[in-house]
């Protein structure tokens, strides 16, 4: 049986969720019309930081909004951007006096809609900048005009460029960060089951039980091809030999180890993933400076994972590890 | 198709999955022989807590081992029980000079092996005391042996005594704060798709798709029938509609509710119904002081949620509020 949803009016689904997300998080508000989640204060003089994208990827984006990663979060229907009007509002809203950074996954609608945007308050006076994160690896092929997808590092963006607007940096500068850390970041990722959209009730895409999609994206497209199910540290290894070398570590290298669950895949499954991340990225000289695991950039009920890596320095480091108060991340 | 699990040996699954997550949470070790995951270092004269079950609704327990809540946590098979030596050795690792407590969950197979494993430990003299988690209204019978089952209160008992822990009390008085919690604390579940054995790779039961398992438990067992298919809000009065006369809560109690993902339940969905669960004890007359929604007792790929509420006062309150550090739950 497919995927079920629990949901009202489906017109209603994406305004409910952001609403009982409210709920559990007392320093967030919505804006119903048009929708955006905010905190409640962005500390005046701060560079506020704005994500969104299609829902079906929760937590990402509305919840890393909070102190330390997001200031605001605008949601679009299932799998489709937001409007450019939406993104606006949340961006005027947002700027606290020191302007405001968009981080945009590198999708056509996402991109067409952020750039209005950025004119339509710039038309008021608001400073904006934007970093575009394009980590898929398995779009990444020669000649495209639309490049790389964006997936699981605009977490990695979000949590550093969050500490960095925090310290006080200023809007170039945390932009500039912002670019450093999606250079020093690839993905890829890979499903043994594809996820069904809540409306049509329809699978994205059939799999015989002997074979998974490799190269999958977070929206139910299909991936860069098909490879025989195997047992995880075999998936995983052929998930590191594309991805080692397309983000450029080398032994001796640091990297941050982001293995993400993509809805359906549970966390003993993820961390068994992780333990065979560790030993292949051992074997291959990179130090795992610091690891996360979790379903945090999901794509509806999809069965699988994705693994990111960010070649780090010092710095950060350091903004990986400086205090994060969100709803789905906090340290 | 049913869901496939990311897994090398069988054997190792749980093991493997223990070792991850250790390597996501540097304040966590593994002893591998016999099985258990515990804090690097549990404060002396601390009362320490030990809970564990089954593999299979990760987070808990493993997730909530860290400052603030357990001390030790001991993972069995697949939804099977530790054994006694497990927890034994976890009982006897963990005891920092104050006694432990065991919080069990309310199954045949956890009680008889957490009382040997008690007899054990004062063998050895570890003073143990032991609180029963017995939440689910699902399974209250008239006349029934073997009682409720323990399900989503678990983590508000690991939470509030914990802290309890973290603040002093002595293990009488963390044990009988636990006992006040679970008869405060009520939960009930319904599933819009079983769960699938990852070994056995067969799903726990089979549903139309016009209808729902209302009652259902955290090891696929069957509910105590079946309800129609409805909207989030229909679905979630005919849960409260069981619930709150269980729980005993009455036109102006406080409540901290949690809504529970089961597993595959995305959190877009486990939002919607944290709405209506607002919606609907605001018309009871009943005060939310908490919300906490998120995958944190799950049933392996269940599509589902579960509700849990405890009645709670100011002591509560401050014990639910006080800061905790785990991979799973964090403020």
């Amino acid at each position: 049986m497919p995927h079920r949803f629990f949901m009202n009016d489906p017109d209603d689904f994406v305004t409910e969720a952001a609403e009982g997300l409210a709920l559990t998080n007392p320093d967030l508000v919505v804006q119903r019309t048009p929708l955006f989640i905010k905190r409640r204060e962005v500390p005046a003089g701060k560079v506020a930081l704005v994500s969104g994208g299609g829902t079906g990827h929760e937590p990402l984006h509305a919840g890393f909004v909070g102190d330390g990663m997001l200031d605001a979060a605008v949601p679009g229907a299932v799998f489709a951007s937001p409007t450019a009007i939406q993104v606006a509002e949340a961006t005027k809203s947002a700027d606290a006096g020191a302007g405001v950074l968009h981080i945009i996954k590198n999708y056509t609608g996402d991109v067409l809609n952020f750039n209005i945007a950025a004119e339509l308050a710039a038309d008021e006076n608001v400073e904006v900048e934007s970093v575009l994160v394009d980590d898929d690896v398995a779009t990444d092929i020669e000649g495209s005009r639309v490049g790389r997808r964006g997936t699981g590092s605009t977490l990695i963006v979000e949590k550093i460029c969050g500490a960095a607007a925090r310290r006080g940096d200023s809007l170039s500068q945390v932009a500039d960060l912002g670019r450093r850390v999606v250079a020093h970041s690839r993905s890829i990722a890979l499903a043994l089951d594809a996820c069904t959209h809540p409306i049509t009730g329809k699978k994205s895409f059939e799999l015989d039980p002997d074979e998974v999609e490799f190269g999958v994206g977070i929206h139910g497209e299909r991936g860069r091809g098909r490879i025989p199910f195997a047992s995880a540290d075999e998936l995983v290894e052929k998930l590191l030999d594309s991805l080692v070398p397309a983000v450029g570590a080398d032994s001796g290298d640091d990297v941050i180890a982001f293995v993400n669950g993509l809805g359906a895949t549970q966390l003993t499954e993820q961390y068994v993933v992780t333990g065979g991340v560790h030993n292949s990225l051992q074997k291959r000289g990179i130090n795992v400076a610091r690891t996360l695991t979790g379903s945090y950039v999901t794509a509806l009920d999809m069965s699988g994972v994705s693994i990111t890596l960010t070649r780090v320095d010092q710095e950060f480091l350091e903004l990986w590890d400086a205090p994060v108060t969100t709803s789905g991340l906090r340290w």
